[in-house]
C-alpha cells in the first residue's frame, strides 16, 4: 500500500519513473517560473469535477503568456484516465504544469519555438482535518499584498507564486491556517490559493476580478449556487474594514471546497463558529457537486 | 572548440554531466519560481567582477524569502574558480540559482528544513552589437507595470520573472530592444534586466528603491563613479512625462555595462544619438572597471 500511494508522474503524457522525473536547469519554468498550471481534483476514485473548465483557464492563462497548450481536452482526459489506472488512490489530486520550456539562451524573450513542456502530477489528496469545517480556520490578513493586475495578474495561473508564499509564510508566522492579502487600493483579494468571501447582513459578497484575483473554478460554481437558490449576493470591491467586520466569512478553492473562517487577526468572526449562511451554502455546494457528479 | 563552449553545470557545488543538470519536478524553484539568484561576469577570462557584492545580494533575497544560503562567499569563490578551470569560455557568464528545493509536498508553506538546491551555470558572454553601444537602442515603454514593492519585492532577485518576460514579450513586438516599466504611480521603475538613467540639463537622474527597482550591482558602482567624478546627480523619483522628455537615457546591468538609449516608443531620445554625458559616464565606467581588475 505504502508504494500504490506513491505520486505517478508524467512527462509530455508519457508516464515516467521517479529518477525520470525532472527537468532541465534550462526549462524557463525554473528559470523564471515561465510555465502555467492548473490543479484539479477527483470525487469517486476517478471523477474528474469540472475538468473542462479547468481546461478552459489554463487556455485562458497560457494565451496571456502567449503560451499555445498543446494538448486538447480529450487527451488530457484520456492521459488523466490511463495514469489513474495505474494508482491505487481514493481520490486524485492531479496538477498539470506547462512549462515554456527549455531554451539555448538566458534570454528573457522566449524563442519563437520554444519546446513545451507539460508535467503531470497524480497524487492522493491530502484532506484536511473535520475541524477545519466544522469550527472554521484561523486567518491572518497580512501585510503583502496581492500581485499588482497590470504587473502580474493573478487571473493568470502560473509558476510564478512567490507573492503567495510569503503571504502564506507570514500567516503561519502568525499562527493562521491561511492569508488574505489586500489589493493596492485596500480592498480585499484573496487567499493564497482560495478565493474568500463575506456575509454581512444576509448578503454574500466577493470581490470582482477588478479586486486582482484568480477567477476561480469553486467560486465561478458557488456564484451558480448562490442564483439558483436566489440566494442574495453581490460581486464587487469589498474594503478592508468592512471585510474585518463582517459576519461570516469562507474560502472557497477546488482542494478546500467551502471553507468557513472562525478568526481573522485572532478576533472571532461572528460568534466565531460557522454562520447559518456559510453552514446553508455548504450543504447546497456538497448537493450540487454530488448532483453533477451524477451527470459524470 | 565547439565542445569547449558548452554551458558548465554543476549542482550543490558538484559539476554534473548534461544528462544530470536537472532538478526535480517537485522542486520549488519549477512549482512556484520559489528561488533567489545572481548573475556575475568575468573579464579577463577569470576575474568574477565585485563577487562580494554580488554575494550580499543574494544573502538579501535570500532572507526576504527565508532562505538560508548554503554557502559562503570563498566557498563560492573556490568552487567558480574550479568551474572556470575546465572552460575555454573567453569570459565568463555565470548564473547561480538558490532553490528552496524539492518538498515532499505541495504546500505553498515551505517545509522547516527544506531541501535547498543550488545550480551555478558557467557560459560564455554573448556579446552585444557593437552598435548597441556606438548607436544605442530602441525602448518601449511598455503597458506592464512593475511588479508592486509590497506585492513582490523588485529587489529580491528571485525565480518570479514572468513580470519581466511578459514586458520583454511587448517590447519586442514593438520592434524595441527592452521595455522600461512604470510603477503603480506612473514613475519609471527599470527595464526587464537593468536598471535605467536619464540625463536632463547635465544632471544625471536615476529612481530610488522606493521607486520598485532591483538595486543593481552596477547601478550602484555607477553611483560612485558620479560621486567621484562630481557628476551632478540626483536619485529620485521620476514622473513618466519628464522620462519622456530627457535628454539622454541609458541603461545599466551586469553583463550590459552602459549601454545608451537611442530611442523611446519609435521617438529619438536628444539627437537620437548617445549624448554627451552618457559617452563621457561609458568612459569613465570603463576606466573604473579597469582600475578594479587591476587590483584583483
Amino acid at each position: 500500500m505504502a508504494g500504490a500511494l506513491k505520486r505517478l508522474v508524467s512527462i509530455d503524457f508519457r508516464i515516467v519513473s521517479a529518477e525520470e522525473a525532472v527537468v532541465p536547469v534550462m526549462d524557463r519554468g525554473f528559470l523564471y517560473g515561465d510555465s502555467v498550471y492548473e490543479v484539479v481534483r477527483t470525487y469517486h476514485r476517478t471523477k474528474v469535477f469540472l475538468l473542462d473548465r479547468h481546461y478552459q483557464r489554463l487556455l485562458h492563462s497560457a494565451e496571456q503568456l502567449h503560451i499555445q497548450v498543446p494538448f486538447s481536452i480529450s487527451e488530457l482526459s484520456d492521459h488523466l484516465a490511463e495514469c489513474m489506472s495505474k494508482t491505487d488512490h481514493p481520490d486524485h489530486y492531479i496538477r498539470m504544469i506547462v512549462s515554456r520550456g527549455e531554451d539555448e539562451r538566458f534570454d528573457l524573450a522566449p524563442s519563437e519555438s520554444p519546446k513545451l513542456k507539460t508535467v503531470v502530477l497524480v497524487d492522493h489528496i491530502k484532506k484536511f482535518p473535520a475541524e477545519y469545517y466544522e469550527v472554521g480556520v484561523p486567518v491572518a490578513l497580512v501585510s503583502i499584498r496581492r500581485n499588482l493586475r497590470t504587473a502580474l495578474d493573478p487571473n493568470i495561473k502560473s509558476g510564478n507564486y512567490l507573492n503567495n508564499v510569503m503571504a502564506m509564510q507570514e500567516a503561519k508566522k502568525r499562527g493562521a491556517a491561511d492569508a488574505v492579502m489586500l489589493n493596492v487600493k485596500d480592498e480585499v483579494a484573496e487567499a493564497t490559493a482560495s478565493n474568500v468571501f463575506a456575509v454581512r447582513d444576509g448578503v454574500v459578497l466577493t470581490p470582482p476580478l477588478e479586486s486582482g484575483i484568480l477567477g476561480g473554478i469553486s467560486r465561478g460554481l458557488l456564484k451558480e449556487v448562490l442564483e439558483k437558490h436566489r440566494v442574495p449576493f453581490e460581486e464587487r470591491p469589498i474594503p478592508k474594514e468592512e471585510f474585518l467586520s463582517s459576519d461570516e466569512l469562507f474560502l472557497t478553492g477546488t482542494i478546500k471546497e467551502i471553507m468557513p473562517v472562525s478568526q481573522i487577526d485572532g478576533k472571532k468572526v461572528g460568534s466565531g463558529e460557522p454562520g447559518p449562511v456559510t453552514r446553508n451554502l455548504m450543504k447546497l455546494w456538497r448537493e450540487e457537486v454530488g448532483r453533477r457528479l451524477d451527470h459524470v
